[in-house]
């Protein structure tokens, strides 16, 4: 028993170190070069890998960009296309073949990875540090994006860095959201909102990972167009906690939200608002929120926020033999 | 009382034709021409309408597609861009917004629309027939952009007609599935599966919108990064109803959905295959299966599936003063 508590004791404390590294990955150097005449841009990832091309999609649209998450590239690339391919891994089974057909393709291509067998193409890289969970190097994976298409400054790194640790030494809102969702045993809703309606995709993600919880996500205005219909007339309201994420200062995002609850009847549980000025800093905030209310629901579940036994015995049967 | 009674029964009907509607909607001839030089297309819409863009993205990528849930088309459109804007009722104020950025950046314009304002515009139109939900009228609106750009034959349309017409004739395993939900009074979490995952989210705004009743979906093989971890270990599972959609003849997708019950202990209680051989057929055959599922499921719970009044207002609110 006493060992078992100890072991639990340790593994909470590197979850929580990997938590609290997001505020120096911000200041991590790595970029690569976009070649010139690019047209456009495809960014290959999975889980916590593929998030990264979700927000990054939201960021940037000078060119267009899509987003893989699985084995197929789309039949456009050629060699005007960057494909930017990220597996903290370097084993992702589905970003390699991703990467693969790029390569035969002829577009260009980019690698972001901690190693293995991405880790050793001849493509240009950028190497993370390796030895933390893929969903807690956000940053790592991100920065690197960023940086390259110039969409960061370090005024803005550094906001994003004090804003971040002003979160790692207060979580108390978010100790408080998980208990309300604990104490219900609720399943979290959760809403993004126009432009950074990933941030919700990746809360829901962080639900179903740290906290073994499934999450419902959806982002206005889309779901002011179907979604909307079952917030008045569902069944099992009671079972869900409901949760709006804001990123931008724009007041109509507000009203929107403040309509719904008028039209419907529903009332949100929270509604959380965006700290700091630059994109990165509102959209970094957000998420590391999603990520300690995910946390916490962990620990008040006594389930290990680190384990992912579940995927890998899956990944280890689906290899092929 | 009995003239409720007579009053919902019409309204059934309605809603019947509607559903019965979707076969000849395969034979709607409407299309459009894609100008030379197009390097990258965007297909704006919301809701019902906006669904159409997501299966045109899985079934084409010759080209980048972006598609756009909202008010703001990507920075990069320009002469080059095939700018597609699909609203029903021609007065979605989002879509409009995206139409007018379209028009002022230079792009090629097409409208897909039975209407108003939209239905003014100069730009190259495809008119197709008012009178009934947007949702179900997804097949007037998505066979201009096929054939269009030639990804459909007259055998495949007349396949997906047959399969249809027998749907039509025979719903029975979607009534026994509703059934199912409905008497758990159960969540629907669908899953789509590679390369047809928005089929899952057009059955869950389905079951928003007809059915009045919340719905999770995501897809294979993203799914199995990320949420996989919650079908082991979440709670609330007796209140939910897994179902998955499988879209190909892919065997490794059936393993990938079994080695997911494997790891997981838990059993889907559905999986609905694909019926015909051209991927139009295929794909109006699972997405009319998520109809019926939901008619059938509005039909138990006393709801009116034609009824959005909800949105109706909310659209009226939010209109400026």
């Amino acid at each position: 028993m006493m060992e078992n508590a100890g072991n639990n004791k340790a593994k909470e404390g590197k979850f929580i170190s990997e938590l609290l590294s997001l505020k120096e990955q911000m200041r991590f150097k790595g970029s690569f070069e976009v070649p010139e005449g690019t047209r456009n841009i495809v960014v290959a990832g999975m889980g916590g890998s593929g998030v990264v091309g979700r927000i990054f999609k939201e960021m940037y649209s000078r060119l267009p960009v899509c987003t893989v998450n699985g084995y197929m590239m789309p039949d456009f690339i050629d060699e005007n296309t960057l494909a930017i391919c990220i597996s903290y891994s370097g084993n992702t089974e589905e970003t390699i073949s991703a990467y693969s057909q790029a390569v035969q393709k002829g577009a260009r291509t980019v690698i972001i990875t901690s190693g293995g067998a991405l880790g050793n193409e001849t493509s240009p890289k950028v190497i993370i540090p390796a030895g933390i969970s893929p969903r807690s190097a956000l940053g790592y994976m991100l920065m690197p994006l960023l940086r390259s298409f110039g969409l960061v400054t370090e005024a803005d790194i550094e906001e994003a860095y004090r804003i971040l640790d002003g979160m790692d030494a207060d979580n108390s809102r978010e100790e408080a959201i998980a208990r309300e969702i604990f104490d219900g045993q609720r399943l979290p809703l959760i809403y993004g909102t126009s432009p950074n309606e990933s941030i919700a995709y990746r809360w829901s993600t962080q639900f179903n990972e740290n906290a073994k919880v499934l999450a419902l996500w959806s982002g206005f205005p889309e779901l002011n167009h179907n979604h909307t219909m079952a917030l008045k007339g569902t069944y099992r309201m009671e079972n869900i906690y409901s949760l709006c994420i804001v990123s931008s200062n724009d007041k109509r995002v507000l009203s929107r939200i403040k309509a719904t609850e008028e039209v419907t009847g529903h009332r949100f549980m929270a509604v959380m608002g965006p700290r700091g000025v630059s994109e990165l800093a509102r959209i970094m905030y957000l998420v590391h929120a999603g990520d300690y209310v995910s946390y916490h629901l962990a620990r008040l579940r006594g389930v290990d926020p680190l384990d992912v036994s579940v995927i890998e015995s899956l990944k280890e049967k689906l290899k092929p033999k």
